[in-house]
């Protein structure tokens, strides 16, 4: 960051589906990204080839890193051999290189410094696979790439809320048997300090979801509830976090209820994303939380049968951009503002002479 | 029936519940009803006192059976202790009785033909058990009742949508044993038929939901969609009934692709259930598909939080009142369609010499 301004990082995606399409349309508006820089990995041959398709006029400069961007501009990187063929709508091995070339790149030069945020372009996971890359997808990429050994968290949010899931991309049949009130407790903390840090949400409210229908129905419809969730939510609460829970999904996206929580979490994948999606309207956004960089994300994939056809609604690429950068500022604050905290003291209240005396250590 | 006009039976629910008051705040308006006859079967005094409490004037008779109901006006047969006790906001065993006698009491007279249909007010499904009700619900009751061994299938209906589930109020964890191919080829039989029979629908259109996110992603993420719901979705084909599937959830919610379809059919509650609360904006109706009687319910609870409070919305009770007619009239017309089908005739086609003749009992 240079005066407030940022390198926006943006990986090409699957270059046959509708990847560019989304970008071009978004990074079209100058006042979208300015006054920051966006660097675009990828190639400026097939952005040229999307261009031309779609009829969108855009200025790019080749650099040859994000250092030689200019803020207020878009360049690009190339990252793929000049030759590289487009089929658009096909899930093509060249696609899938190309896909993996630009984010291994673009993540280099994050580790570097050269760019602040990362927002990817949706690729196709089976063609991406490769001798490197054996990952079901971006998010545990990047955990293993700047997790030190922490899981990520998948976070989808928009403008009425943010849903994070326990378990991911799982079978239904492993979901209840991944479920610990360890791991529902480490997920509530995750998003609770992702709340507070990538947000900005002073003392957020977090909703926990049920596994089952009704919320287990006082233990008619499984034990879950009463077993696990709740005692996580209880132990999370114990830890001054402000949390409900386990509370019955479809009554609770049924109800303008959901709209009163900073933060969900759900216990798996359909039960987090059906409702986000449906009540998203095209607009939301994946944003790894858990993780010390910053990476967003569509919340759509390649889309392979609208690719080409100037069809695809890019609404959810510019959120993404939005949110990366906001997200930056968010934490950036939080750390100021928690950079020379008060010391603390040891302050006499009635019934506190049990309190321990405060050690330097705690100072 | 007579003369077009229908004789509809609403039970009156939990009495500490929100029950009563979207029953009174929809048959407050005459129009709602008119032609056809009320008969609620509940308590004179509970409805006046709830009617006091609300402040709602509404002049009901009371009758000894539904033989004795006048069309046009709302009567009530008293099923229950004259000394009950309300306590709203409670659940009482004194509620669960009176829940119980009302549906016994519908039931019998449904049976009987002294109503046409029945509009079930929602139940508390803990405190209404007792010797002679042991089910999770009405659902289940019913299908006892008429079902002459046959399953019924919890439809829920509103004007974008109609979603069925393949399983019902079971832990998540055992959905994944529950389903297998015979089960999801008859929901999808017993779906089809009720969009033609009840709803009308010449040749619905039905969309089978995956069980595994990204509907298993080609086997990476769970094996049901290959093993069990795509084979169901082939052999229902092969049955000429119009079938697509199995689709990936969240995207088909997140898109406009659900109103594409004329039925649902997700393979668990909550995936049914969430997008449908959430997208039927609190107008959705519950109904059991599949048994040779009518029976809608509201498709919210008892809601105790709010009982007595003047704040419950009586909209889905009133679409579950007007769903029940429709779907009586449209049996009736179907019936009526079928009653004299044309002979079916063996036509020469090319290449049809390897159709067999039409036998006589085909005709």
């Amino acid at each position: 960051m240079e005066n407030g301004k940022l390198k926006i990082g943006i990986t090409q995606g699957d270059i046959n589906g509708i990847s560019y399409e989304v970008i071009l349309k978004t990074l079209i508006e100058p006042k979208v990204y300015e006054p920051h820089a966006v660097v675009l990995y990828g190639s400026s041959k097939v952005a040229s080839y999307h261009k031309k398709n779609l009829d969108l006029t855009l200025s790019m400069t080749v650099v040859n890193t994000a250092l030689d961007a200019q803020y207020g501009a878009v360049s690009v990187v190339n990252c793929t051999d000049d030759e590289v063929k487009v089929d658009l709508g096909q899930s093509t091995p060249v696609a899938g290189q190309c896909s993996w070339q630009a984010l291994q790149r673009a993540v280099r030069e994050l580790k570097d410094g050269m760019i602040d945020v990362l927002v990817t372009g949706p690729i196709n996971k089976h063609n991406i696979q490769s001798e490197q890359f054996q990952f079901p997808g971006h998010t545990e990429y990047l955990e293993r790439e700047f997790g030190q050994g922490r899981q990520g968290l998948m976070l989808m949010a928009c403008e009425s809320m943010r849903v994070a899931v326990a378990t991911g991309h799982i079978p239904v049949e492993e979901v209840p048997a991944a479920l610990n009130q360890a791991l529902i407790l480490d997920k509530i903390k995750t998003l609770d300090k992702s709340l507070r840090y990538d947000f900005a949400i002073d003392k957020p409210r977090i909703a926990v979801l049920a596994l089952n229908p009704h919320a287990g129905d006082e233990g008619l419809i499984g034990r879950q509830e009463q077993d696990i969730i709740a005692p996580a939510v209880e132990e999370a609460r114990k830890q001054n976090l402000c949390v409900f829970g386990p509370i019955a999904a479809d009554g609770f996206f049924g109800s303008d209820n959901y709209m009163r929580y900073d933060g969900i979490l759900a216990m798996y994948h359909d039960q987090g994303l059906i409702p986000f999606k449906a009540l998203s309207m095209g607009h939301g956004v994946n944003f790894t939380a858990g993780l010390p960089i910053v990476r967003t994300s569509p919340a759509h994939g390649t889309a392979y049968e609208l690719a080409g056809q100037n069809l695809a609604d890019e609404s959810s690429f510019r959120e993404a951009l939005y949110m990366a950068c906001d997200i930056y500022f968010n934490r950036l604050r939080y750390e100021e503002m928690h950079r020379n905290p008060l010391r603390k003291q040891h302050i006499e209240q009635s019934g506190g002479d049990d309190l321990p005396p405060v050690s330097e250590e705690e100072l």
